[in-house]
């Protein structure tokens, strides 16, 4: 049976290869995504889990749009307006999903960041979208190329990661988050919001979400894969309700609805009382691996290479000379050491600037500090 | 933001309407398609789901076919040949999305029988398929109609619920079924077996699975949902392993995998040495809930109206007078009985024979009686 057109035109994931070849033990991998397992909230989520079989409810079928005691929570917790919407989605990947199908036509255009979240340009590249890209500064998107796309390629919506991007680290300021909001409302564009990282900042201080400047014209994703369980594959989705109604419909397609026991798991978490406390713990680790990577790269790296520290994430971008970024991952994976090279960040990979990307958040101190001198070794000596 | 063309297509959905009326507890409702709640394997989940915490490895991410303890147990249990593949899903309603999305572009032909399960339309229509649909007789599908339908339409694929189809509750003949795997080989159709229902067999022999005699040429849907818990959002999709790797692609970009604790869960019950006991006593239950509902209607509906006996499953379907359908529901919800009118189990509502789906599985003997009784009464009186 002849697969679909949609689906042929999805490259095969370089990231699944990656990391599997990184699953090795003997590999330290700052390739993947990952949070920490030690992070994970096990203990906060225990009486929830143990409480489950007494919550006969979780287990009938649901509706759509999510566990009705989640949705009334994340109202507040959220500080949702009256006249938005929420849908819980499996993990916000299924939320990009979701959204990429409810809204795009193929041929229609999508603006992002470039580099940008790989995840999203799979799903926006399965439904055909045509993807724009405008620079990512150290600001955020490049304000000057942002206008003029909107104004020339009117694209319908504008995709982005403002807190602790994906593959970058960079945290918009908040002169472009208004900005960006002001442009979106003028030009009719929707922003897509992607915040899977907000909650991870360990040092500057909070900034408000793009979409608050633009609350009517905006969908937000959120996870709770980085500060709950990616396991539990609980996201979810908010937005002004004609945006969100759209969504649900797709969703109920897609999976009629999100398992109900993790969501009452989730819940069950976010209204534990240590849970801030949980949050503050995450960040500290997480602070202090970045700290650990970034000196690291500042005694080791070669002058020729190129790091702009973060305040949060997950994720250190590199800057390198010039090369084949394919095969020098392929030499730091032979040497034990696995990343992920800048083109596969781009929908389009060729002819983009030599970078890589560092996770830091699921590597002891010492490997941490291992593979930066390796790393830096090899690249002294790659051409 | 304008709505994509694909959802434009998509009618609201009449089910998720008359199912919300449903909901009022004055409304006895035969409409949906719900199992009965005291039969969920609760205790038998309660030892998983209370170590769950004790197994960390359930909240990281995971890979996206499934939980690797799960897919080992499921290649026994479902006595998977070396060659097949299975991919674990949101619900067996996802495994028909990611199909249908991995292997339909826009005007490709899937063969259906007529009636059909309403999921499988909407998510066919969401790809832009081109539905043609075969007549469905008491044996399965009009073996006539559908060799005529693969010869002249040469369908991509040929979905089926073969064992208590949804919303007829027809079960295949041995005789049909190695026809249908015949004709499909024989015209290079893909055989899409959605087997929901298939373990609910309450009286006969059980069948072998159609695409037991084509197992080269098809895909299975199971579901937990009706043996386990819909809560769970577990099902699995199996066939050869070069249909499957599509199928994993997409859900890469979809979700990227479906709840690793949840799996972890139902692989517990699944292992439990009850389980087999469990479904005896759905089974019995199920059985007796039918017999109540059959008997009354062959004691009170008018003899205008035709109900076949079931085997199994959870719907009874009676054909009636012909009449205007969706109206007749509307006053039979406004005397308190819900159930679900024929036209909408069509790609094509219009001018199909008039008859109602009623669901035998989630109400009480005594509310299967009162329901019989009042719509009895109604059809007598309906013009």
């Amino acid at each position: 049976m002849e697969i679909a057109r949609s689906l042929q035109n999805v490259p095969s994931s370089y990231i699944r290869e990656i990391l599997s070849a990184a699953s090795d033990p003997k590999v330290i991998s700052l390739a993947g995504g990952l949070p920490d397992p030690s992070t994970f909230p096990i203990e906060l989520m225990r009486p929830t889990f143990e409480g489950l079989c007494d919550t006969p409810e979780v287990f009938q079928y649901g509706t759509t749009a999510g566990y009705t005691p989640l949705l009334a929570f994340l109202r507040d917790y959220l500080r949702l307006p009256e006249s938005h919407a929420a849908v819980v989605c499996t993990g916000s990947q299924q939320g990009l999903d979701l959204v990429a199908r409810a809204y795009i036509n193929p041929g229609d255009k999508v603006a992002m960041e470039a580099p940008s979240y790989l995840g999203a340009m799979q799903v926006f590249g399965l439904v055909g979208a045509n993807m724009i890209t405008v620079s990512q500064v150290e600001s955020g998107p490049d304000l000057l190329q942002l206008e003029q796309c909107f104004k020339t390629e009117k694209p319908k919506m504008f995709y982005a990661v403002p807190d602790f991007h994906n593959p970058t680290g960079v945290c918009w300021t908040l002169e472009t988050r208004r900005k960006v909001a002001e442009l979106c409302i003028q030009y009719d564009v929707a922003f897509i919001e992607d915040a899977p990282y907000r909650e991870l900042r360990f040092s500057g201080e909070a900034l408000p979400l793009v979409s608050s400047f633009c609350p009517e014209h905006s969908i937000v994703f959120r996870s709770f894969s980085k500060i709950a369980s990616p396991g539990l594959r609980i996201g979810v989705v908010t937005g002004k309700a004609a945006y969100i109604e759209p969504i649900v419909k797709i969703k109920q397609g897609a999976d009629l609805h999100s398992s109900i026991p993790m969501q009452a798991a989730l819940l069950g978490l976010l209204k534990h009382q240590d849970f801030d406390a949980h949050l503050d713990k995450v960040k500290a680790l997480y602070q202090s691996r970045y700290q650990t990577l970034y000196t690291a790269l500042e005694s080791h790296i070669p002058k020729s290479c190129a790091v702009k520290p973060v305040d949060g994430g997950m994720f250190v971008w590199v800057n390198i000379p010039e090369c084949d970024t394919f095969e020098l991952a392929k030499v730091l994976l032979s040497k034990g050491v696995a990343v992920v090279p800048s083109p596969v960040f781009y929908p389009d990979a060729n002819g983009q600037p030599a970078a890589l990307r560092l996770n830091f958040t699921n590597s002891s101190p010492e490997e941490l500090v291992k593979a930066v001198k390796i790393f830096s070794e090899v690249i002294e000596n790659f051409s």
